[in-house]
């Protein structure tokens, strides 16, 4: 029944989101864990986590930055961003929902062009926030180390 | 590790849902995506996917719409709505939640009567909107191919 | 392809959460479902399932709630706290985050050690409501069994 599961930390301006490295009441997850061939990716928005600030407001920068973390998130784990099987996207803004899907396939195409032709199963959800009122899209995702 | 992986595509008015099929800005993601023993679909709502139009802005009729399409994704895999075990239940007004319930129980009582004995692991949140402003209700599942 | 698939029933004023112990227009879910190494956790909240009520409008009781609710799941299932593998945080208030990590810290100190060190891949979204309007913090989960 055992897998082998592995926790990868996440790092916001060099620090690893546990205690006490970070304080109580702030943000603390694993940028993801795998079990077995699963891998379980947190959340991924539009935050630079070297300066832990939000470096532009404008949809599509947000949404880049969201797909790195989940594009280097998934090679951190021995995968590859064309192994997402699943994601829920998370958005501030209704509106932005056509850029949302353009801007994911152009980066698809450069980076996951399996996922042109086959993108992931997705939920898509307009919530009241993310966890900071500037955050304007976070991308949850499942993915597989080997595909077979 | 590795397991096999398979992606079901999704389509809308004929179209399969990846580029260049459909717009760049257009919803993009297959139907459900296979990993081993387990079936991650797409969030189902209440949208006619032949003529692309919500049909029917009552409550019922939506989350009918949104429980065929689950048990076609779980049939299409080779499976049944008998083995959905995980949903989670979205809706754009918090007051249809006792007509929820009470809709998903009639379906499972027809299509799926393990459900009705053991209902599925779910998790429910209302949120700002769905894809569509006037879709009421969406839900998100895992399944699997096999119980044993 | 086929693992072990198990349904952990939910239980409220002592009645289980399936019709017709429940009336159809209820809440009906399992507590979790376990499907070879992995456990889907239904939602928990702050609820006191005996009584059916909602004893505290403080957000760290109802917090704590959730959490025993959680590790309850795990246990049953035959795993522990320590085995949560991903999060889902629903806040109802986007103010309670810091509180949220905070209380969820304090627990892992005293029942999850292992999650401290190393706590489980996680996404966060403010909802615009979870079942019911008193309801401030729902987590749904996702563990494992065995870590190998």
């Amino acid at each position: 029944m055992g897998e082998h599961v592995r926790f990868y930390p996440d790092y916001w301006g060099g620090k690893k989101l546990s205690y006490p490295n970070v304080p109580a009441e702030a943000p603390k997850f694993s940028r993801s864990v795998v079990v077995g061939n699963l891998i379980f990716v947190s959340g991924c928005e539009g935050q630079n986590d070297e300066t832990v600030t939000i470096d532009s407001d404008v949809f599509e920068d947000q949404m880049v930055v969201a797909l790195d973390k989940l594009r280097f998130a998934m090679e951190e784990a021995g995968s590859s961003l064309n192994n997402v099987v699943k994601t829920v996207m998370l958005l501030k803004n209704l509106e932005d929902y056509p850029r949302m899907r353009k801007t994911e396939l152009e980066y698809y195409q450069k980076h996951a062009p399996m996922l042109v032709e086959d993108p992931p199963a997705s939920t898509f959800m307009q919530v009241a926030s993310l966890a900071e009122p500037g955050f304007l899209v976070e991308i949850d995702a499942i993915g597989v180390i080997s595909r077979a």
